[in-house]
């Protein structure tokens, strides 16, 4: 989408702005806090990103007001994010973000192991912080402020819920509905609903287009995830950039894996099981799997549920009266994200 | 304190209420999320604690207005108490709080160690995210929602701050005044400025009274820390109530001994350098390093210093026109600061 690549540079400004007045200000206390600073702006700004979650809540402001007044409380989503990535490398153990060393690798390097995982937590808290503090810097009147931070709390506890039935998943058998919840409390939230409900809030918006939007960003947000997930192993790398074994290594429990499991043959099943998760799995091992999943009519079933939810997104919002520029972006990026597949 | 018994039993109200609401909305999502609320609540509720954060939070607002209306809000600030320590507990590999299990070694206990520290970062972000909860939930007005904001932004900044000095102190060698500096954004921050500031925001005052209860408020809060480390070696446990020989077993980098190093005799530098840190240093050779401590005018140094902050502390507030019933809690305060060496 073109507008995503104009507005980019927009929420760059912001964002460098603000995260260049936290270094001002404190880069005297010490050279372990300029450091500190340092890393966190390096992790968050300078290793680049798409900045759709910021972008859109700014559309989603424009859906009732003119102008780009949101983009410099919007950076609030791009720290929140820079915090969840932090803490979720731990507990992950990524070694690489963005082909860069993790925060608590930069500190296992420079230190040791639990210096590394310690400073992490701090990086990540420093930025969980900066999320209200990019509210509280964004020229909006008080009203709106306290609403906007209102939110950011309920996206941040639906995410740490969320984490947690993520991490502690691995410790039981997994079904269906715990992958919908995890995708719903993990993805749809902060993705979409967290930044949608942030440009409602600051655009002094709450009546029922609110929740016609939420249902819009419950949907868009869940087929984001699923689209990710079919790219984690059927993406072309070229298209995609990311590469497409990281998820078969990891292990990673998406809806594609799980329905796989439920849907195909018992020997095809000891085999995804044996194999998925393994750091050693091999090229045409992966192969294998793709196959299965395939046949077994998994992602059929995945792609299905993606239309799906994308069509329901779009038709939540079709008839509901908003201003064209924030309607139309909301449009595009449902067709955006079902054209990633 | 009498005075800090009674405000306790209110602050407690408050702070059940608030936990038990946050129970209630997310009980349902799933067991995982259900224990991971009630751990905390046990960690930041039930465990207890004198709650003298919150009351000087009250007392604050006190200088300036009748009534308890700040102790809603004042909940915020132990909130944040229990999201620092959590976090600490992991870095100092704590496995004990207040005689219970910390959270990371609960989940090490329930799963395994790495589940323990993704599990406490987790329960510390929920505690983050509850402090801005609290306040949003305070009843007070818009704009005194968002001054109290942005102070608990400034609290925590500096809180983060000051541990990273704390954590990489371990690397270099340490200075008088790297400790005066730790003192200053680690203590004084969350243990006087932080409630005072609050307690000001939620009155709304923003005028020189400020700066004058932050100068009572950064004296006493140092003086609170160089009592806290006396006791720390010096103290009776009958009457402190904790143990005398965490310090030393942990090595904690106080004034007391940073003053020690530097005015003792070489040998005794030795074995002060030697036996600071050491799991299995044992009774005999505690007492002679409190001898050493005395003997070479480190005590003495840092009693006097505690004095000169009480009395700095008071005297900044003296001629204040504030309430009588605030002033006479912040005065009776730092007395009491006093009294516990």
């Amino acid at each position: 989408m073109k507008v995503i690549e104009e507005y980019k540079e927009k929420v760059n400004f912001y964002l460098m702005k603000f995260l260049e007045g936290k270094f001002d200000k404190n880069k005297d206390i010490s050279p372990e806090v300029k450091d500190l600073i340092e890393d966190v702006i390096d992790y968050a700004y300078e290793r680049g990103g798409k900045r759709v979650r910021p972008i859109t809540l700014t559309f989603a402001y424009k859906c009732f007001k003119e102008g780009d007044e949101a983009l410099k409380a919007s950076i609030a989503i791009e720290l929140m994010q820079a915090y969840l990535l932090i803490h979720d490398d731990i507990m992950d153990k990524s070694d690489l973000r963005r082909g860069k060393a993790t925060i608590h690798e930069i500190y296992k390097k420079r230190y040791n192991e639990h210096m590394g995982t310690s400073m992490a937590i701090l990086a990540g808290d420093l930025c969980f912080g900066y999320i209200y503090d990019a509210i509280a810097d964004s020229g909006f009147g008080e009203k709106e402020k306290v609403e906007a931070m209102k939110h950011i709390g309920w996206i941040l506890e639906r995410e740490i819920y969320g984490q947690t039935l993520d991490l502690l998943l691995d410790f039981k058998e997994i079904k269906e509905e715990d992958v919908w919840k995890i995708y719903e409390y993990k993805t749809a939230t902060y993705t979409m609903q967290g930044p949608i409900y942030l440009g409602c809030a600051l655009a002094g918006v709450n009546d029922e287009r609110v929740e016609k939007l939420q249902e819009y960003a419950y949907n868009v947000g869940v087929a984001f995830q699923i689209q990710d997930d079919i790219n984690g192993i059927f993406g072309e790398v070229d298209k995609t950039g990311k590469p497409n074994v990281d998820d078969a290594k990891e292990g990673k429990k998406t809806l594609l894996i799980v329905k796989g499991l439920e849907m195909c043959r018992d020997e095809d099943k000891k085999f995804i099981l044996k194999k998925w998760g393994d750091e050693k799995i091999s090229e045409k091992e992966i192969e294998k799997i793709k196959k299965i999943l395939k046949d077994c009519g998994a992602l059929d079933y995945c792609k299905k549920k993606l239309d799906e939810l994308i069509e329901k997104g779009k038709s939540s919002i079709k008839d509901v009266e908003l201003r064209d520029e924030g309607k139309k972006f909301l449009l595009d990026m449902a067709d955006y994200v079902r054209s990633l597949c």
